[in-house]
């Protein structure tokens, strides 16, 4: 069988037994194994379905089990991770069944102490079975206008709470504040209190009211997401008719069903967020890397993706948010398939210089909370600040430097820097 | 506020510091909370939609984080059980928000070793929003005509590589046998080498001139499953269309808005198949409870819930099944709510007393592949056997004494006791 026709999974594995008869194990079980031999099972089937090991790297071992209950009277864990191909003739290109034949059986294999998928190579029969990101990147730069620099965005706060005239107002300032881009905050859907249909009424005459006068329309993302595709397509109308051109969309809470039927259908830039992932991911030998999970999502169609930042207030070391944009970045089959990079979560400009010094990039979308809206002059000094820091990134100059001549990044060093957060 | 109009959550919370203090933080994070405060951030509007700590309950500290990477210095990590009540007017009735705003984010959290979602009581608010079960219990006995007794079903093995006419000469053969069920292997979708159509135009006749001889239709639960919606409901349509009435649903794979889609245009069984969750649930400080995950699939529509059983051949320890079958069956509003439990994984009879001595039920579906088709004596004698086995189960008398006069459940003894798994 030709390497194309192979989907290549990497799992790692964590086992007081030997890694590879677990290697084997998971091959089998997830093709053609059954525990008893069966009357239809002839070498000729399986040589059509069978899952197969690659390879097997070793890695260090453990002392601590990941999965602790598992761990029995072991006190070594063997560690390693191993390839495995699968014959795309037999997975299909469907994501739904790569995920339920190469993984999701993966994790309840008894005699695992800890188990992560840690890579995915995709064959190329599945590029034209997704339609990927309809803006992207590009797309993103288009609809705002921005180039050469960081689309710098914010986020509505408190994150509950405000009625839809009282987001109106703060978006309302933002806007002349000078953000390309604001969103809800993800948990903001559609509650009594701030219907979204109220919501787009109040906000969109804001934004195109400022486009009238300025010629820049901020992209504003509503939160379309709901449990029922009917009504998120719905809530996409709702912004998509109104003049609205981008949609906050919790992809783990809708699923790939969800997604799938919305971007069949959608006019709004998708900007995902990825709320509740952290389970899947934080215990590194369990779960999955990001750099898998992330490719099922951009195939789905996102187009800004949502990947935390350097310093950031909730979970996520450097290093792996690092990791991230360049996943999120680097083509599964071309450049039409990348998402743009949103970095967030207690941006405030302060991390500017280490974010471009780490990606090299500036194709990304900035988004800051409170590094806008509380930075002592106000939004308007808040945009500056972010602005000037990204300059002084770019340029390689040190912040407090740049910061001489540019009193905005000056007062949110002052009330940001030396590690608080915005 | 009246209790009525709380979503009550409990979180399982394993820090090196304050379990009251991350309490705290989730109900403010997850709420009005942010880091500096802003503008707009009026004690009013904290009030209408600020969640709350309703109470503390500590457990034993533990030696060891669940998260080693959060450990730190610390040798000790606090324990202890948060309720958490939030507004119903805050969150909506949406469960892809309820999702996102009081479990997404808590999982990101830091300063957290461990988090794990442990309780979910919902107010009646939410009852009217969703479907919940078509079928569930009463309709799956009387599609099959099966009372009084568990239902008896079996997976067409090997899980992949099979042809439709080699599918369906094993389901003529498991026909004949007297089962009342039989389904695809979760992992069976839609393949090239066998399309969904053609394994319904190969098996369905099977079924129906089945029927029409013996009066009896075997419920067939074919493999539906697919990323977009719509061709998910064009799969329901071929089954339902040739006269099946029931699909195995990969409800993890396909998420909520699959789910909510397929439910609201379904004349089908649905039987779920909870592939990939136990990465959500095997580590008892992380991730959920299946007594919380279970409720939103039952609202969505769910109506047969794979739940695994007694001495399983993957990972789960009895206790938790034993748990998740009173979840299942225990309503969340009323009986109509409730699904039907299938009992499955490396199951042959012998698990039978146990079974009904932890659940004093026969109200359950009961699925043995190998135990079914790897009995010595053919299907037939296996299907003998297991009922056999529950017989003896009910009547309290134990399988080796019943054995005796009942040579099929004797010979599955011979073969699959002693703790082999079928």
């Amino acid at each position: 069988m030709h390497d194309a026709d192979l989907i290549r999974l990497t799992y790692r594995i964590e086992t007081p037994g030997s890694v590879e008869a677990m290697a084997a194990k998971i091959a089998s079980d997830q093709s053609t194994g059954t525990f008893v031999p069966l009357p239809g099972e002839t070498p000729e089937l399986k040589a059509r379905v069978a899952a197969r090991v690659l390879s097997v790297r070793h890695l260090p071992p453990v002392s601590a089990s990941a999965f602790p209950d598992e761990a029995g009277d072991a006190t070594e864990f063997n560690c390693g991770e191993a390839e495995i191909g699968f014959p795309v003739d037999a997975v299909g290109t469907d994501l739904a069944a790569l995920m339920t034949i190469a993984i999701g059986g993966v994790f309840s294999i008894k005699g695992l102490t800890g188990i992560r998928i840690t890579d995915l190579k995709l064959p190329l029969s599945f590029a034209g079975s997704y339609p990927g990101p309809q803006f992207g990147l590009p797309g993103s730069r288009r609809l705002t206008g921005v180039t050469g620099r960081p689309l710098i965005g914010t986020i509505v706060k408190p994150a509950l709470g405000l009625r839809p005239h009282e987001t109106a107002d703060m978006v309302g300032e933002l806007v002349e504040a000078g953000v390309d881009f604001i969103k809800d905050d993800e948990k903001l859907m559609s509650p009594a209190y701030s219907p979204l249909s109220e919501r787009v009424k109040a906000i969109m005459p804001k934004i195109l009211d400022h486009e009238q006068k300025t010629g820049k329309k901020v992209m504003y993302a509503f939160g379309i997401s709901a449990t029922d595709p009917d009504e998120m397509m719905r809530n996409h109308d709702l912004v998509l008719e109104a003049g609205g051109n981008c949609a906050v969309v919790n992809i783990n809470s809708i699923g790939f069903g969800g997604m799938a039927f919305l971007r069949k259908r959608s006019g709004l830039v998708l900007h995902a967020h990825r709320n509740g992932w952290d389970i899947l991911t934080r215990h590194s030998h369990l779960g999955f890397e990001f750099s898998v999970w992330q490719q099922f999502w951009r195939l789905l169609g996102v187009d800004q993706f949502q990947i935390n930042g350097i310093r950031v207030k909730y979970w996520e070391p450097d290093e792996s948010f690092i990791r991230s944009f360049k996943a999120v970045t680097t083509p599964i089959f071309d450049e039409s398939d990348c998402a743009m990079p949103v970095v967030g979560s207690g941006q405030w400009g302060g991390q500017a210089p280490d974010t471009f010094a780490a990606n090299g990039s500036t194709d990304l979308l900035y988004l800051c909370g409170g590094g806008v809206v509380s930075h002592p002059g106000g939004p308007g000094a808040g945009v500056k600040a972010v602005t000037q820091a990204w300059e002084a990134a770019v340029s390689g100059m040190p912040l407090e430097d740049y910061a001489r001549e540019h009193p905005e990044l000056a007062e949110a060093i002052q009330k940001f820097g030396d590690g608080r957060h915005a």
